[in-house]
């Protein structure tokens, strides 16, 4: 059985893209380092013919396929599991850059390119693919899709699901979904699209997708911003807004002990406001050119000093200290990887409800693990926190989170449900959050998205386990 | 059996809220007068809780329910059949606003709200909601989302689905669905939300919803352009999008007879470019104010002028200018009325496929219908046209309908299909295409859709015989 399902695998892609032997742990482990499977085989189609000629040869054979794109998840949604049962798909030879309309402001891309790719090819277009994340070099715009990534132009462009006009997919019956449409309307039924979106590869295996496109912006400069408090960090947040409206496209706020991680690792970094209680960093994208962004920081800064929200500020006076600003956010959870092993959360809230979010929580974990440090920065523009906790100082971290990690995310999201918040913003469900979600939503919504899985994938054929 | 229903919807909703007799064409026959049911009764819930029972109440007696809004739509989807069997489920007396949380530039309305309603609470609350259309005055926000509806700001601000971050929706089952989220971000699971949304009510009766808001705009600003030729107005968009990014919220097009029946039947309303063979409505939406978006606007149309895409411009230099260069445009279809009955098309193209699809489509219904006069005009920066066909001068416009409306339909909507386009980019499908689009979309995208509708409403009671 087994044996005539590899023979069938390998006259659809070829021997060379079947793996069965040797280290396969660039598939079967995530990068974290959290899960490690084991896979029947690794297949590496090349087209989404090939993708659905091994569908339907897994579907005949009984057996589940696992979708793969850069394998940079971090919920253990791309790994198969270890029963040794599961077949890997990979689509990282699925790399094309299938057109691009730039009247349209549009491009299609195959599942399995690099978002880094992406964000080239339509540069060289002279033209702006806005998603952009940590993973960018090695992360895949089909994973992206399929985990509707989120990343620091959220605030402006939305998510990957809002930067998506079409998509191919695969069904769960090998039959094909051309779905790649350049429209910006279309109202023939139902939305199949943004189904697929999202649905970590349970549903369908997207192959390919139409992606929407925006001008380069002329400039973009960036800020930081010293306030006392999360609720002069929102303050600013909707005084930015009003002022800079769309120009507004990064607001991510990073809480001092984040920073002085940063402090402590990475010394060399400089740090132009350092006693701020929290650091706030704006992004302004412009289409008429430097100076006019410049004085539209100026004012907003000099009214939010006014006002008392913010108490020191500077503006970034070259690309060079743009990148260093930047640099300083993305180096906190390098920083705190440094320090050691902490619990992370990944959560999303009303913006309004953020301050007092944190409040609570915070009083909360300090009175049950006292002396715990937290690790509070993330994409406030758009509610998303990476709210992570560390054990106190000097203390022994493994024996910490062995001990306290289950009750810290009861306890952290406990509170985000009571604040009407996501226990996943950016980052799905996968294996790791699947039972949880279980006791988050409602089970009028579990009812629902088990129906739909089992509408489109009835053999629950499709990375069984993850999501539903 | 029906009596029993009767008791039962009486019981729940009040007597005078279930409408058996008298006349009833309010809510039994389309504002276009396309369509003119009989239902069995008219129900008008009050809250949520009456909804849901209502859809129990039906569903144990075996009943379909056909939802309707403000009865605004046009495809015929909110009105119901002529079996006099079915429930005519009302949501208008569901109007209230249940809150605004100005910081997190979200409000909770119900359904039944009307949407000029919902634009008036976020302006009290100095904050926009961007969504407008022309039925705005009657038309509900329940009804948009059900159709995703689209209008005159869908380039700078998405469709009524771009406008929605999370949906109360009662099932097939009456059992309540709480989606009403406040967030910007949450992966975690399948995208119900966008499931319900241009589902015409065929998966479930949306009860509320939380929509997205937006800073007010400290200045609009309104500019009309003469352009030679389609591929003029193009190159003009593009230019537009790189120079004044998401400033630019409205360009709309305008064809000469289109402009030419509004001068033969309002000619007091001014035409500033009277010869122009295209004219394009320009909208700026500014957060700084009226100087610096005219002088946006100056330099933008000069240099169009000098490139040669623009024979003629004139920029809005007061409010009343404005409202009169968007009166015009919305007279369009007014006039077109005046003149007679004519053939309607809602489509969408990419817009790099624009002045082809016209050129070829022109040439083959001059070809097919010698003096055939083409009303073309829309929201050329969405891709989204409506391009409508009346006929020839002078002609008896009830004959050639009866005789030509179903070849011109064809003829239409194989181009449409030959370009890559949509055949209802805002109108939705209803019971008006729902026959065509069998033949647009293809198998797969049937069959998927199918099993959606199966798994949600597998009784086939909410809205059947529209969409699939």
């Amino acid at each position: 059985m087994t044996s005539a399902l590899l023979d069938a695998l390998r006259a659809t892609c070829g021997a060379p893209n079947v793996l069965v032997g040797g280290d396969l742990s660039a598939y079967e482990r995530d990068w974290r380092r959290r899960w490690h499977g084991k896979a029947l085989a690794v297949v590496r189609p090349g087209s989404t013919a090939e993708v659905a000629a091994v569908v339907k040869a897994c579907a005949a054979a009984g057996v589940a396929i696992v979708p793969q794109g850069g394998n940079t998840g971090l919920v253990g949604g791309g790994v198969p599991d270890d029963s040794g049962t599961q077949v890997l798909l990979s689509l990282q030879r699925m790399t094309r850059v299938r057109a691009i309309d730039a009247a349209n402001l549009a491009m299609t891309v195959e599942a399995g390119a690099v978002l880094q790719a992406v964000q080239e090819a339509a540069a060289a277009a002279g033209l702006l693919y806005p998603l952009s994340l940590a993973a960018e070099g090695s992360c895949t715009i089909g994973g992206n899709l399929a985990t509707n990534a989120g990343g620091t132009q959220v605030l402006r462009f939305g998510n990957a699901r809002e930067l998506c006009l079409g998509l191919e997919v695969v069904t769960a019956d090998g039959e094909v979904w051309d779905g790649l449409t350049g429209l910006r309307k279309d109202n023939t039924g139902y939305d199949l699209r943004d189904l697929f979106i999202g649905s970590e590869g349970t549903l369908g295996i997207i192959t390919a997708a139409t992606l929407k496109l925006f001008p380069l912006p002329a400039a973009q400069t960036t800020a930081l911003a010293a306030c006392a408090s999360l609720d002069d960090c929102v303050a600013l947040l909707n005084l930015a807004r009003a002022r800079l409206g769309a120009g507004l496209t990064g607001f991510e706020v990073m809480g001092r002990f984040a920073l002085d991680l940063v402090a402590r690792h990475f010394p060399a970094l400089p740090q132009p406001l350092p006693g701020a209680p929290w650091t706030v960093l704006l992004e302004q994208s412009d289409t008429e050119g430097e100076a006019q962004a410049h004085a539209r920081f100026e004012a907003l800064l000099g009214d939010a000093l006014e006002s008392g929200h913010v108490s020191d500020a500077a503006v970034a006076t070259s690309l060079a200290q743009s990148k260093a600003m930047w640099h300083l956010r993305e180096s906190i959870p390098l920083a705190q990887a440094e320090e050691g092993l902490n619990v992370k959360h990944d959560i999303a809230l009303p913006v309004s409800a953020i301050p007092t979010f944190c409040r609570a929580t915070d009083a909360a974990l300090q009175a049950r693990f006292p002396g715990v440090r937290l690790v509070n920065f993330g994409h406030l523009g758009d509610g998303n926190l990476h709210y992570n906790v560390q054990c106190p100082e000097g203390g022994d971290a493994k024996a910490f989170l062995r001990d306290h990690e289950h009750a810290i995310n009861e306890l952290v999201y406990d509170a985000v449900t009571a604040h009407q918040g996501s226990i996943s913003a950016e980052h799905g469900v996968g294996a790791l959050k699947r039972d949880e979600l279980v006791h988050r939503k409602s089970p009028v919504a579990m009812d629902l998205m088990r129906r739909v899985k089992r509408a489109l994938d009835p053999a629950n054929r499709l990375n069984p386990g993850r999501v539903v």
